[in-house]
């Protein structure tokens, strides 16, 4: 190939390490060369780049379109919370105590710290609000910042002092009603993370000891990474009435008599960037699902001395046509760097698909596509490019989603000894084993085998049987594993 | 009328003061009762109810689709500024010191504080990611929460503590590339005030004494509001190469030579909401521009036992007839409240149309228009339904605008002598004057009066003249006035 600056092609610091051979090394270089985020001075935290934020966006712009069709309002409320409010409910506030970061003290006030989640000070607010059944249910949903003074490793995206999230609180009438919503929120994340992100769940309530502070029960979302670590992808809890009698939350009834409430909460955070990373990159970069990228398709002119302009009015042309069939595309058409450099970059960067045109190609009325999946290149005829493209793009989506699944039930092993149970986590599988639910005994199998349980599947089949670990009976199984 | 529940309308709860007679009080009580905002348990904070974080939800729509188009792209940077950073540029530390709050020091960090506005994080990272004039122009804005600890008196959406803004940073290989963009910027923020918000505007510079702490030169809107005082609506600044020096950020130019950058910044904030809410509203309560409410027309069935099931029909029909048109509309059918008291509701939270539908109207084929700025009823066949609300809104849109320059203009003197400069500002009048932009002179103005510079206008006819104050010679004229 005659092209421009061949020489450069060295010169690109693409990914230093094999994601199979150093994850952590990996995953950090991804996060770094994608441009998705950097470290900030201080240490804890992050800076969310531009192609990092704008995944965010993206899925914002998605869940907002989901809540805001159940009723859900967005608000905001507060930074800074008094510390008498964290002390009202007992077992949140022992909770969060060792993470908040308290603001020097100020004229006198309240001591008040920087939110770590805002239950309380959202709670304060619809003490006031709230007055009988009309009001309810109430929805309200923040995006917002929230800060946990982390003491361990933290790692960019997946635990960070500062993150951004979404977190939804919502007051009902009756039990019921709540028990049925904190389930919708929940099939709303799967819908998220599956139909969108490409990433495979298991859905499940928390064990006693993985419970929010101050919930009923907890209800999440767990994936399995490369590394054989689960990650939490979001919560959706039934808070309760211990909330609202702290908050001193009440309404007069249909029966006109006083009532406390139920409540709910559920969030999600900047974490499900760091899940896209992991599960979805390769040794070239990162790969952004279709769903979610910004830019579905890189058009890249091939260019030589000769015959030069018509390839670069046909990489237009082919722009053109992609973007008025609503794939958002972008042509790189810089003349500073060569096809091969920008074949590299993108890849890194993570577009789904890429759309090559040469000199032969204009000749022939074709191009070709290739998929940043599979690597798979086609030549396509220019009048199918459109459909060609959404096609392969549909064909990314679902690849990604089966590859992960793939790995997952690869990697899933069903223990029915605690010697097999152990040998799994040993070897970073996902373990499913009954499991009695003291949290006791999931302690003890923390401390020997630095696992905890994930979720308990909502569908449990069969009558059970007895604990992996301490042989008791167990109604339900679980899943098992290390985790971030 | 033998609607079905009279009575209730006495219970409203309305504004209990007039717009004229008690201006401070009916501010709150709009922002209150418009369920805009309410009161936080730490002072001088706010929470921002959903129906005002839908207007803010609204203003990002529109700004952010104006800022991609012109190739500026969103991130996040931290919450947390260390202590070093806002010493690098001295006038700027010294601007913002007094209003930090410092977090607790935690395992011998630096100390680090609460960003009021992040120029320094910001342009740390930028001092990173620039190498060539092939990085440039670099343009960033974030979405973010900032935090000044006021000590003077706060006002929800004017001057909280914390507030939401939209922070733009830009880099530049020349100044006649910063200059164009300050002004791009301002003309972008004049726009949203005026063509969807209905604010009316006067652009120009600042004067040195209320320039930006870092800033060469700083660009404003300013707006009067009912009370003579005028609201800085938004800044773009030039911040020269000042920044830029202190922290280090360089680019190889196209000379191959190392060349330090010019920066621009600029942000608005939440405080546009209060600016709404005072500029436009009435006895009433909130009066929201067609273009920045979420609800556009309230349907508003007047049933009796007689009829009831053909009005509901008739009023979801019109209702339907809006959305699909593209008017958001919402359908009022509470059987709970009296037609009465859902008049006075949606007045008060301010939808700019009011549909109402009876049974002579579903007999005569017809319905009642009527505008919230003026109260004016039309009764409009239901077949020029559509037609006749999309021209409604387009007058209460272009009514509010002219109404509230009308307002400005006629509360616009023209100072020629000290004595009528004191009595006009006296009057709380917006003052046009010559004025020697000395800051000396600016310092007295204030003492004597209390009315500071709000703006001298870009465009100066004329030859200059002697100053309001002093008598020196004069370049441009000023417009000064109380403040917020």
């Amino acid at each position: 190939m005659a092209e421009k600056k061949p020489a450069e092609r060295d010169a690109l610091l693409g990914i230093g390490v094999k994601k199979a051979q150093d994850f952590v090394e990996w995953y950090s270089q991804v996060v770094l060369k994608a441009e998705l985020a950097d470290y900030a001075p201080v240490k804890g935290f992050m800076v969310i780049r531009p192609r990092g934020y704008a995944v965010w966006e993206n899925i914002q712009a998605h869940f907002n379109q989901c809540i805001k069709a159940l009723g859900v309002q967005n608000a905001y409320f507060p930074l800074l919370i008094p510390e008498s409010f964290f002390r009202r409910e007992a077992e949140h506030a022992q909770g969060f105590a060792p993470e908040l970061a308290w603001i020097e003290k100020k004229e006198g006030e309240e001591r008040v710290a920087i939110r770590p989640t805002s239950e309380t000070i959202m709670y304060d607010s619809y003490a006031k609000w709230i007055r009988s059944y009309r009001d309810l249910p109430l929805r309200i949903n923040q995006w917002c910042n929230v800060l946990r003074w982390e003491v361990s490793q933290t790692k960019i995206f997946l635990r960070t002092r500062e993150f951004l999230w979404q977190e939804g609180h919502c007051v009902y009438e009756s039990k019921e009603d709540c028990d049925r919503e904190v389930q919708l929120m929940l099939e709303e994340y799967r819908k998220l993370c599956e139909d969108v992100l490409a990433i495979p769940v298991l859905t499940g309530y928390k064990s006693k000891a993985e419970t929010f502070a101050g919930a009923l029960y907890t209800t999440t979302l767990e994936a399995l990474m490369p590394d054989g670590k689960a990650l939490q992808l979001g919560t959706s809890h039934n808070l309760g009435q211990g909330f609202a009698k702290a908050f001193g939350i009440e309404f007069l009834g249909r029966d006109e008599e006083k009532h406390v409430p139920w409540q709910s909460s559920w969030g999600f955070s900047t974490r499900l960037i760091g899940a896209l990373v992991m599960v979805h990159g390769d040794d070239k970069g990162l790969i952004l699902p279709p769903r979610i990228a910004s830019v579905k398709a890189v058009v890249v002119p091939i260019v030589f001395d000769k015959g030069r302009e018509a390839v670069l009015a046909k990489a237009r042309e082919l722009a053109q046509a992609l973007s008025k069939a609503g794939i958002a595309c972008h042509l790189d058409d810089r003349d500073e760097y060569s096809a091969g450099w920008k074949f590299n970059e993108w890849e890194l960067k993570g577009v789904p698909l890429r759309v090559e045109v040469g000199p032969k190609d204009v000749e022939k009325k074709q191009c070709v596509l290739v998929r940043r999946d599979t690597g798979e290149k086609a030549f396509v005829k220019e009048t199918d490019l459109v459909q060609e493209a959404g096609r392969l793009l549909d064909a990314v989506q679902a690849g990604l989603l089966a590859r992960a699944k793939k790995f997952r039930d690869e990697n899933t092993v069903e223990a029915k000894s605690y010697a097999d149970f152990q040998k799994a986590i040993e070897a970073r599988k996902l373990v499913k084993a009954f499991f009695c639910e003291q949290e006791a005994c999931e302690k003890k199998i923390k401390e020997e085998t630095t696992a905890t349980s994930r979720c308990i599947p909502f569908n449990q089949s069969g009558a059970g049987g007895k604990c992996v670990k301490c042989g008791s009976p167990a109604k339900r199984w679980a899943y098992f594993a290390k985790n971030y």
